[in-house]
């Protein structure tokens, strides 16, 4: 899409350190990284949203994912990986092209994880109906 | 794995809201979420790291994984969604049996996202050099 930051370094029109691509994956390093190193895995096909990700594509942002993390754990010391991927603009979302964040992990590296809020009374076994029940309309 | 708490949830030994299960997959709410329907999508076989499960089992999840996103922005009213591996204790692992988090988001939820810290003159180029040449390795 001639608009997009991401499509545009895919067709080398802008700058990235591009570190794997090949027919239908892309990954470079983001240019605003939370550790040195984090890197975004894409499809080279312009797809908004991971919900419209088609099954194949998914799985070599997976495979290529992956090894991303065995290069970081097992060739660059790092000691665990995260891979995130946030679905929307209320998720977090910045560039409407489809992207996996991973992103090399050390103990005590200072990133700190949403806390969990527990359930009250009731309201465990409410959602889980609820989620069934929105799940059995697809 | 006998002491393992989520191969003990797939065998019914002890409860959780399950939303969905198939041959090789489950889904079911965390117990402590960050936001209420706040699911855990996992393979059924005991697998402890993303980095270690096979590519099918992956596709599924995947797949899994988009479906209840779709759920949760086309029938629960969310906004958004987040999808989230933590790859080892350094990058928040806490049980380990492979789990991907699959979070409902709305605009203004509170959540902080991890922030950019840039990189430094000529560093972005050598991190990646660094990150070629280990998957060079591969």
């Amino acid at each position: 899409m001639s608009d997009c930051v991401f499509c545009k370094i895919i067709a080398k029109q802008i700058p990235a350190q591009i570190v794997f691509e090949n027919e239908s994956i892309i990954a470079f390093l983001d240019i605003n990284p939370v550790h040195p190193g984090h890197t975004l895995v894409l499809p080279k096909t312009h797809v908004e949203s991971f919900t419209d990700l088609p099954s194949e594509i998914c799985g070599g942002v997976g495979a290529t994912a992956q090894k991303l993390m065995k290069v970081f754990i097992e060739k660059m010391g790092y000691e665990g990986a995260n891979l995130i991927q946030n679905n929307g603009a209320a998720a977090g979302q910045v560039v409407p092209h489809v992207h996996f964040h991973v992103i090399p992990r050390k103990k005590g590296d200072g990133l700190v994880h949403w806390p969990g809020r527990g359930y009250e009374n009731g309201q465990e076994a409410m959602t889980g109906a609820q989620v069934r029940s929105a799940l059995s309309e697809f």
